[in-house]
């Protein structure tokens, strides 16, 4: 298998995932729209090509992890190139968040000209991706899940398999966004209660993330919420609130009211348009203290001193 | 110590956590409303007294273990007889989930007649009771503490202290509830939404609670949204209306804005008024998928067998 | 039937409401809490007494206008004086804004006293109050609408009979004043819409309401919100959150889910956390203008200049 | 300038708005995607084209009365014959309730072409549109407003003009629609509150559109949610759902949060899920009182006699 397999999208994400299957022993063609990216994956052994279609070899495999459903589509297009060349027998493992209509589509259109399309999302921060623990979801045709799981097992701590909808895997990973968003909302409403109550935020959230939600989300974004450190900024929140519209559209597709999601999306929205779309996600959970009066204060408090 | 403590309120909570202490060597004098319930803790060797004041010895520790700020207000107030044979250096541990204000307007009552009042909420449901594995919520004055911790080790796993503030714990408490219906809130939409595009639902959650919310309040309740399988009740849905509405009381006196906590406590209002009030506390998560036409399809389903 | 009124409560509404009474001939006794607001009245013929009773005669008539449950409800106690006075054949026009449960539970006292209680709450500003041109909601007992309709006539344009129960009048006064505030609501999304489109907000503001919303609440509400000039305060926004707060409250009894009212609620709570507490009611719609992100435009420009 | 209109759509407004121009002495060119629909209008004089750019003559007036953004912009793309048969001096007069990001497109594109864009949608049902009483919302430039004005007058009761971008007058377009929801649901959270409450929904209902809400849209829709006679159909609910769809996504890009209009959203996709997609559009307010278990117990009562 060495040596067949390309690589789309070395953004914060891509890169170190593109740089776990190098180092595992898959010397991979890369490619990036803004072809600097790629300088520390030519040092580890990988090839940069200068056209999309230049990363596929003819039945062999290519990853693709891209900021949204445009510029997969966009890349993937029948007749742009990268298809025909993998043709027949060839994978493409789309792991970038995005609808499960455009998986649907591309996976149809894929099929046509005889490509495996293998929805692959995962869930995990750069730090994830550079460790190897990335957790992936998986849907499409079950030989090439077979394929392409020893580059899996390079790059994610796990996989879950939800059969052969291509749609399947990226509704999973827009329920797990949603859960995330969800989480954070209820930690920053929670918190403004117990701060505004003369309770010490960081008391409360070691109680509830060292019992009840001992868990990596509560205790990766709690941890930011709690002492209202956004930095260093991991995902940006104007992304976040394009995967929280990316659920509802979704949801409103399949007829599925979701009023929680809803509330999220207009939080999110408040935050980018008062000028935070480009703090941490987490920072979501600044607009539930400034309703509560508590960031005015504080600024007030700072301009005292 | 032997010997001097009283426990009041021997409900699903009340009954096993009381039996933890009497079995620890702490031979307590017991009463409830309803005397039938204490049968299996005079087996133990607990005395049954015929009203609360009798359960108090002066200068000892009474616990307590009741539905609402009502009942705590009434058993313990001035001049009822409780309070008055506590008297100086008598202890009050108040175990249940109360409102701070009525904690505070208590301790203030309590402090007149030389009573210390101990804010001890707990998380939990009666198995963790039973096991002596409770979380528990600690704030009041410091020697009271002291005192009572060794028996709070026969009850819990584990305590967190909030200081001095006799409304600190309990609004630790509320929190801890609203995150845990906002969980079953976020399950409920996000495996709505799973199954309505095909997938099935208990393998989503299986890998989101073995990923990302790997703990115990989504595996716990997240079990029984992801299989629709209610029983047994171990927490009734109106008494989880009335914890979120004291969350909400609170956050309006405290001027929070909770907007999540507004839309558990219309979702948990609906579920009442469709008659659902009796039914398990995480089944608010069927709301979600009624709204999306889920339910009535299933029951559709069944009548057309 | 002149000579035989009472009139409890001179505020900003129950002045103007006596003035007409008394202009029309019906020289009242008349008390508040804060005696020197009754000067203009005794200028114009009213006798200003020590204490409640002494506003009551014997099967006599006594209206009241107070801030809320808890003011009412201490006025007219049994054993308080006020209602055993007024006695068999006595009535009580009771014209606060209160809730269906207050208004049933004094209903029960005072008919054991012989006294019958007329649920009488109105809609109008201060402007109509002393224009007599009020809308009065009524239920209690036939025959003492049929007594009080020549008085109501000084101080309404008009009334509508809601039967017997006494808690019926309230809830539409509840009914009446949320959609006020809902009102309020989709004007203020309404205009951040068009104002961040580049419309001008007076403009799309005299097209509806001289169009499909061509009424009273949306023309003097909405002019105020498309204008921004919120002065002078007609009602205080932090009045207009007990109101919303009663209509939630007797929605959680009656077990009916208002999501739109909690929605109000918590923009509202968010106002007051916010310090605009004691703006007008209108200036509700600024929450939707600053999660837009254009109040903070405007402070900015006006910073600019 | 007789005989050189033509008029695309004829749907249940569009057809009487073609209707009143044609009676007027305006002889059209009329094309419908199912040309049966055209049969009346040929009695009084239309000529039925067979082709969307047959409707046009060089430097007329094309009037378009269709779905939604897709329908209008396939028929008057670049390319399709439509624009270019109009050509330099020619009018389209775009009354479809579309988005303001399709009408600045098709502003742009039809420039280049020399054809001038006005977007004229308008407010009112089938018979308002029959009697030439709609309300009509003008923007584009202002010679072709002149240019249409005396058409106009033939099938609305008056026009409002907010200048020259092409998406102006669409956004307050979606405003109004937005309120109008937002009015439904108000009346149908309120009328569940009163009559879960013992009132006579009817009663409660002439109280308050006689007096604060004496208006067109509380009075005609009030009527049906009063009485819960949705009969006949005038505008189906899965319309008024994309119309709240369409305001969200204007409103998330120009990043104004607009919390009620995501209730309305959740509220009518629920309704749409639950099968209620071709009933009145006013039925949105059974929601509110299904949440609050009204209509179970009404079928409960039904199943009973």
């Amino acid at each position: 298998m060495n040596g067949e397999a390309g690589f789309i999208g070395l953004g914060s994400m891509g890169l170190p995932m593109a740089s776990r299957l190098i180092v595992a022993g898959h010397p991979l063609r890369v490619w990036n729209r803004t072809p600097g990216k790629a300088a520390s994956l030519v040092a580890q052994g990988a090839t940069v090509v200068a056209k999309p279609a230049d990363a596929a070899a003819p039945g062999g495999i290519v990853f693709s992890m891209l900021a949204d459903d445009h510029a997969v589509e966009e890349v993937f297009a029948p007749g742009a190139g990268l298809l025909e060349r993998l043709g027949k027998g060839g994978v493409h493992v789309s792991m970038s968040t995005i609808s499960p209509a455009a998986a649907r589509r591309m996976a149809e259109q894929h099929g046509r000209l005889g490509v495996a399309y293998l929805a692959a999302p995962v869930f995990g921060r750069p730090e994830a991706a550079q460790a190897g623990e990335l957790w992936i979801c998986l849907s499409g045709p079950d030989a090439a899940k077979e394929r392409i799981k020893p580059m899996l097992a390079m790059m994610g701590q796990g996989w879950f398999d939800f059969g052969a909808d291509p749609g399947a895997a990226n509704i999973v990973k827009l329920c797990g966004n949603f859960m995330i968003a969800a989480a954070t909302e209820a930690l920053g409403e929670a918190l403004a209660l117990a701060e505004k109550n003369g309770l010490d935020r960081t008391g409360v959230f070691e109680m509830l993330t060292g019992t009840l939600f001992a868990c990596a989300i509560y205790k990766g974004y709690g941890g930011k919420i709690a002492t209202q450190n956004y930095q260093p900024v991991g995902f940006r929140l104007a992304l976040g609130l394009k995967d929280i519209t990316l659920a509802l559209r979704t949801a409103a597709e399949s007829q599925v009211p979701m009023p929680l999601a809803s509330l999220l999306h207009d939080r999110a929205l408040a935050a980018v348009a008062k000028g935070r779309g480009d703090q941490d996600w987490a920072s979501l959970a600044l607009e539930a203290s400034e309703d509560a009066g508590l960031l005015a204060a504080r600024t007030h408090q700072s301009h005292a001193r």
